[in-house]
């Protein structure tokens, strides 16, 4: 599938130029490929930075769309035909009553349980790789995923008018299937883990000639989640924070995140200054903290067991690099468990009204325990990155949030429940006659 | 509960002056009071439009933050402490692929469904109130909820650490209900339909010292609906679109969305045009449609029966005027059927990629009707409101979006079962060997 790519390379002054292998350096022109053929390495998209240097500044990134598209320079496409649905620029929420309540000073929250438009950060990244799937000729689309990944695929699909087949694991949380199938996409669900899912993918996209998201099309894809150390650089006033928690996966969010960071040092846009990297995963999927704890610089793959499914994959693609990112950087790894992840929910929806899903549950556990822990200083500038929306993991924490109160439509019997919440200490209400 | 909102007049240049009675022009200070003690008529908010021009300009709004706050000026706060959680700001999607089938040749949808903190345009009216609550020294906060408003009042309660208490019908769905509770507010899910809820609140009101967001304080809440015509003409480059596609429920988003376009034309911000407002029922709770096409001017209560529960107010508190928008901006409204409106779900996530509650496909069905009808002209740039998003009314759409195809984890059945989707044309989709 490597259509005439120059062809299609209308901008002359596009600053993305090859793919690189991550590990022996090897180069490949920029076209549907992920794997190094010398060294079975990853491939990724190197930039001329020189050249990016010279087009992009503060003013014009400001001067840009309201979503990913202003750092448009930043990402892997060819032509200025790409797919804007608004994905992006998603608050930064300055967090003071959860900061209060964990002992720390300055807390932000970067939300994408609110990204455009299904609601998890995977829209970055998706916008990104089918726009590149476009360029490249694809019609059809495809991807492995844990949920969100299927839901912005199809979603972005079917606004892009691209054929789609997505794969899950065949146990995901109903909000996440419904959230699928709604956008009609071919869904299909495999008896299995995530990762005998992506085992499967990786046959399909080496026999059919369709563009997967994260195989084939990997090299760009991934290059969506730097817009999330983009944007809370550009957010934060052009500076970068001292310390950031991120969920782990793949591994991928967050070894593109500090991508994003040095990209932005690199063309002089912040200022350099060392980025902690500190990284949160599931106990029942934890090869990364596990590996992290006990010293080693490889990852063992294991079999996920937790309730923290979008971020359940056992053999992380961009383990290592993860691993190696949080030493470099002074940070640290670490794992929660499930009842902790459904605390963490609740915790980060009492304090600053977000209602995060489980992996987001991850991210506030961790920061949590890293804070009492002391792996976190007081006084340092943390970004927690949510990353997916609690409406699509509803079974998680239904039975650990009450109940409502049932009334008939009158004042006694409203009167009556409100004593019965006052017992239960559910709110301390002052009755004030007026 | 007239606390002193002199003392609180900090900011000796805001533009919101008084309360004004809507039928007999009573005016009374900026307190907690939603009706005229003359007529009883709704009060709301005035503003002085001279010092608003001096104020505010193209280039003072774009400098503000990526929130309904970049309006500051025009919302109805004597501070400026108010309560931003990134609310507003929504994407304004080019819909060229639903035009298409529709068509039109300019769409454009404005998507709350993506809207912080809860994905409802609920979040603006609510950052508003509880901002004004603040102000007015309220320490408990509450509303009548047909579930968008309860969780958006918990959500942004939690996150400015005010108590809480919201009532709602008991029959709401499991989304709406969850995500209320996740937030820890007392939750009162009321045996009866919207309508008995809220008289109930009414009473509540009336007795207790709470600070009603949709009740004693409505006159402010109301007002964070101009958002939605605000950030429209900004996002279309300073310009009014010639139509727009809202849902009607109370009605007053609809009056207030115009009211947003007036204001931006008396002080100069656009060019004076007059957009035509048509507006969207389902006919299981139509009364405003009902009048509308009996040519009426008074609204006769309904009892709601609709999958569309957001919508489902059977005694529209602003229906005689969202009744007199439609007829002076020359728009119309209708209503859809429960199986229309599912049809209009589906038919924007298949086109646009966008998941909307039952509110939403409402407005879309409606769309469509008119557009068939002749009553929306193919030229015109219009812009439906998309309001609340599908993760919450998950029910509604469960058994009308098929089913995933369940496969082992191997290529052969995978390729079984895209013979199975290729029989059910499922996917047109290329074999192609690489």
């Amino acid at each position: 599938m490597t259509l005439a790519t120059e062809t299609l390379n209308q901008s002359s002054q596009a600053a993305c130029e090859k793919l690189v292998c991550k590990e022996c350096g090897t180069t490949y022109k920029l076209e549907a490929k992920h794997v190094c053929e010398e060294c079975f390495g990853p491939l990724e998209v190197s930039y001329n930075y020189d050249r990016l240097r010279q087009q992009v500044s503060r003013e014009t990134i400001e001067a840009g769309p309201n979503s990913i598209w202003r750092y448009r320079q930043f990402l892997p496409l060819l032509s200025d035909n790409v797919i804007d649905v608004g994905t992006g620029m998603t608050p930064l929420l300055k967090a003071n009553r959860l900061a209060r309540q964990l002992g720390i000073k300055n807390l932000y929250i970067k939300n994408d349980a609110v990204n455009m438009p299904t609601l998890s950060f995977k829209d970055r990244v998706v916008s990104v790789a089918l726009s590149r799937a476009r360029e490249l000729g694809f019609s059809t689309v495809s991807c492995a995923s844990t949920g969100n990944l299927a839901n912005s695929t199809a979603a972005i699909a079917a606004h892009a008018g691209l054929d789609c087949c997505v794969f899950i694991p065949a146990d995901l949380e109903a909000g996440k299937v419904l959230g699928t199938l709604i956008y009609n996409p071919t869904l299909m669900a495999v008896k299995g883990n995530y990762d005998q899912v992506n085992r499967l993918c990786s046959e399909v996209a080496n026999t059919y000639g369709w563009g997967f998201v994260n195989i084939n099309l990997r090299p760009y894809y991934s290059e969506g989640s730097k817009t999330l150390g983009y944007e809370v650089a550009e957010q934060l006033g052009w500076q970068l924070p001292d310390h950031v928690v991120a969920p782990l996966a793949s591994g991928s969010l967050y070894t593109k995140i500090y991508k994003g960071f040095q990209e932005f040092i690199k063309v002089g846009l912040v200022e350099d200054k060392s980025v902690r990297f500190s990284g949160a995963q599931a106990e029942g999927c934890s090869p990364i903290a596990s590996a992290f704890r006990e010293g080693r610089d490889f990852i063992a793959p294991v079999k996920p067991n937790t309730i923290a499914k979008s971020i359940a994959i056992g053999n992380p693609a961009d383990g290592v690099y993860a691993l190696d990112l949080a030493h470099k950087t002074n940070g640290n790894i670490e794992s929660v468990t499930d009842p902790e992840i459904i605390d963490g929910i609740k915790l980060l929806a009492e304090t600053e009204g977000i209602f995060t899903e489980t992996a987001g549950g991850t991210t506030i556990a961790v920061l949590k325990k890293l804070v009492e822990a002391g792996k976190i200083d007081p006084d340092e500038t943390t970004v927690a990155y949510i990353t997916g929306n609690g409406l699509k993991t509803q079974e998680a924490v239904q039975g650990y949030v009450g109940e409502p109160l049932t009334i008939d439509a009158n004042l006694e019997s409203f009167e009556r429940a409100m004593e019965r919440a006052r017992t239960l200490d559910r709110l301390e209400w002052q009755q004030v006659l007026v």
